[in-house]
């Protein structure tokens, strides 16, 4: 079984694991204190070309957008997020378990507008009972986004400009930072992302990392007690070197963009392959996720050989399927993969 | 700088890295849905002697300690535990964030007694408006305690009945489960252990792994739906098969009692040789935590070569501090500590 | 200025006054456990045909729907109501703050469809990795809905069927209830709809009282500790008895029909002359609420003697608006209204 | 049976049913925003002598306590009160359900000290590892306290003071603040109290109104959005004047202080009495709650004419009992359980 229903199929890279190795024995201080961290924030900050930023380390997502929007907002406030945002629909309810509504905006392709921004925000206050609604208290995005599909620069300054207005906090999950940075239309670097909102998280659980997520803090405002948050919800991880040791490696010389730029490659290679034969895709994206429109028969036969992730049925003889690529696909198993769908769709053209 | 300041300075036992390595390259399901966190779940129930118990790998204390509370209490009940107890000083009140009280009740040495949950429990059903109080939910204690100290079979018994005959389910935090089950003095196993409680976890990140703790569910009423209280509080690893790969490590041999007995040999050879010098200790602890009573000249000396822990101050010239051991305490460092701390005492004494 | 802005415009009904004036010496224990409360139990219990019934008396709606609420759910479970619902658009996010999704269907009217359950309960069930996602865990609708429309006695059945097989508790939200049960078609009595659902409330805020809902509780899983819950959730008055006289004044000899059926008359009023007029509705309200489409400028010039409220607008000439009736609704007023009204109808015919 | 229970065993004074009355048929808008309320802010604003403060009507104690504290707190903040303050033990964890600690330290007379709360203060910023503890955010005391007992004038000043020191909003639950200030030798007035704290409310349910709590928010750090956090917690009700209209009775010629004045001397009475027969009291309480220590035998025969609350056992043939008077408290009904009282003294002194 070859799988592609993921990117978090893999254990991590493996100068990430010599790493741990090689620090094994070394005595630190725990909760995010020692050299390591220490080491790994500056490296970010550097990346992010921001030295007053505060960076944060955290087990997974959920818990790190948990983390950051439950200390961002104050009781009687929601997070605005597209209809398909991850806390929207995959996270069991964690955000309203800290006591806030998601505000969920419609979206066809996991993107939300500026105008969907602002449109929340002035119904709201231009409400007669403003009181008797839960006030938007920050606007969230991924980038990339749950379907791939990618914010560019301008987009973001448009964002971040009405969120502004607005008084809201914009929020990017970075769940699938590296995928977006290493995409080949991609228009901004690590430091444009990092003027364009006021906290964001770089992914490692699904960049390369055994686990690990870097928050990163650029609103004053949002600085002070992180770390009784981080506790609080559970992600103050005792041995917090793990954290610190795999962005240190992650960022030290490049790793991260470097294995990122693997990943969208081989997922271009899934991409360009399909479209030539003229299959169909439900996003466009230019990442490391792909959803191409594929008949039933030919996914039935996949499915002996390969994971992969059923998405929807587009009509009785179509579906839509997602297929990830990570830091860790090998060339060999995304080759066998389109052969294996070339031929078969040959077998089904020949049949016609 | 030696470090005895707490049992998590290191990395991890290297036998389970070195499973890391050898399995880093397959593909597995997440969430803890792979053969590897299978296999750990079936080696734990063996050695808990009970097929039908259900285990999940969660990643932290505090989370794990989060997770079962919440899922097992109504919302208005609270979780009583002494005032010493993790979940009532260290959690930043993560128990409280899920919107319950942890209901205290004081302790000496960090244990708790029958009596004190029966007159809780009792207090609260006699009262003639029960309903304006917290109802007592659940029994929390720790196993050895944050003390260092122990409950006896015994001891464990008693506790599980009087909470039994309230209705009450009794949790053990296990997360230096290791350093009791392997004390000199100790009369039970961890089936024992398990017949003695309705639910209570393995604690991984203080004995031997990166990080990772296995909750154990006993009690039938306690397992459904128990893997969406996990992902809500953030404790679904992606990579769910990290914990798996420790845990399978931990238990296959007996590797984990194996460590744990090298901790409390360690913590040992510190009481014995300090008992014998006259030291006296703030508790009588068997596991790997030791409070012995120094003057505070001799800790200024050796915090020039030792880190260790500050408890609190009991006279004008003495205080108390903590010595932890851990799977990774070496020899060496121990023999070096003692000798110090002899020298020291001698230079003292000769003063005199 | 006359107002029909809502149906909480005024004081109380007169006899509810003139009881709380005649037991205003008596000596009573507090919290709802005096004899007034005791005999409106009761007579609500008679009216529901349902001597098991738990009834119990809370000050307001948002305060009753979210004890009733988080009563029923696990902490990862949602609700299922519409979009229009009560609980998903007016109250500041009170079922989030107790830790619950709103789980929300779109509805043109306010109501929901049993097959808009199903759709969402299977939805869940079916999905690969449901622990990613809330659980529904109940069924919320309002009878009569937010926009004036109606369940019929078919209706409340098969959604309680569905209920039922799906497993959630279902709950109706009878704020207005009164002004259902009086509506001219209506083909249910209270003790039909108490034999229809898990759980509901009937409104005395909106019908005749100061304030004041009354649960009533069917399904006994749902019983146990409930007045635990209205006290931590602030719904437990301290002169409870203030809820038991005016529920016990409105049920002892009808007198909360009596009422609700003036309110329906008068509605009816203004719904049948504006309809004779030509004028079409947004929904098809047979309750207390109407909501006519009206040129703006005809708006415009009402409000000079009237409140309502603003609803939408549909064109660029013509907006809803809302006028509520209550059981202090004087005919007087609704004549003059509807004269004011044709006036300027009229006049605008005219103009053309 | 005359009742001596509590201080809400009646209705409403007098005046404040005849003000329902009148006013029964006006129409108003809803939710706080009516004449009546407005008038009511007023009043209360020239009562505390302050133009600038915030006022609001809730309808309940826990309510309230939930409110303030609730919309005062970050999330992983406590609020340090006395273990005998209501919101420790007599509201059903309704702080923790809002996700917050209650920091409890010990009082045996209900009152807390500048120095207690400086000790927790400092021993959390001085606490290595402060992230891993609550973070005390709040002071809480009640005036008069849960014991009867009363804060002078110079003591609330330190409290206040060390808690500005500590950057701490200073909270005064006020449920029986007319008890207080109608003491004999209360040093204070509404004004001096309400430049002595950041926040309090005054009490309406236990003197006097059917039901109602005013908060005064002086700091206008606290003032932004709180009628959200009211609508939230399901304390905006929907017809507010009800609040307004009794509030605006209690204090538009002093109706508050002097129905308190009539609580206290009630209680003198009480106190007086039993003192010259050489009774002794558990606190020494100058408001409307006294109690004394009685033989176990005349309690017993006292409880077929009275009601009264059991407080504590302190000997084998003594306890501790609480008498409350209130506004309505008859003066015959006191004759009558001091003579009841004597009587019974006399006898058993006859047969010792």
């Amino acid at each position: 079984m070859i799988r592609f229903e993921c990117d978090y199929n893999e254990g991590a890279h493996e100068r990430i694991l010599q790493r741990l190795i090689s620090t094994n024995m070394e005595q630190t201080s725990g909760y995010g204190t020692d050299p390591h961290c220490h080491r790994a924030r500056n490296l970010i900050r550097q990346a992010c070309e921001n030295e007053q930023a505060d960076v944060h380390f955290l087990v997974g997502g959920t818990q790190t957008n948990t983390t950051v929007i439950a200390s961002t907002l104050r009781p009687y406030q929601g997070v605005i997020a597209a209809t398909s945002g991850h806390i929207a629909v995959h996270e069991t309810g964690a955000i309203e378990a800290t006591g806030h509504k998601v505000i969920t905006v419609p979206s066809d392709d996991g993107k939300i507008t500026p105008d969907q921004v602002k449109v929340v925000y002035e119904a709201h206050i231009n409400d007669g009972s403003p009181e008797h609604c839960v006030q938007p208290g920050m606007v969230y995005i991924s980038q990339p986004s749950e379907n791939g599909t990618m914010y560019s620069k301008a987009e973001l300054q448009a964002l971040f400009d009405v969120s502004q207005q607005c008084g809201l906090p914009f929020f990017i999950d970075g769940a699938r930072l590296g995928y977006a940075l290493a995409s080949r239309n991609c228009d901004m670097t690590l430091a444009d992302l990092a003027r364009l909102c006021d906290v964001f998280y770089i992914g490692g659980t699904k960049i390369g990392a055994l686990m690990g997520e870097a928050v990163v803090i650029l609103n004053n405002k949002l600085k002070p007690d992180f770390r009784y948050m981080i506790k609080q919800r559970g992600g103050l991880l005792a041995k917090g070197r793990l954290l610190g040791i795999q962005f240190e490696t992650l960022f030290e010389d490049g790793l991260y963009l470097e294995i990122s730029q693997h990943a969208v490659d081989m997922a271009m290679l899934i991409h360009d392959s399909l479209a030539e034969q003229g299959i169909a895709f439900l996003y466009d994206s230019p990442t490391n996720q792909q959803f191409p429109i594929l008949p039933d028969d030919l996914l039935q036969e996949l499915r002996n050989r390969y994971s992969f992730t059923f998405w929807e049925k587009v009509s009785d003889t179509h579906s839509v399927v997602r297929f990830c690529t990570s830091w860790a696909t090998q060339r060999e198993n995304v080759d066998s993969l389109l052969r294996d769908i070339s031929q078969s769709l040959n077998k089904f053209k020949a049949c016609v």
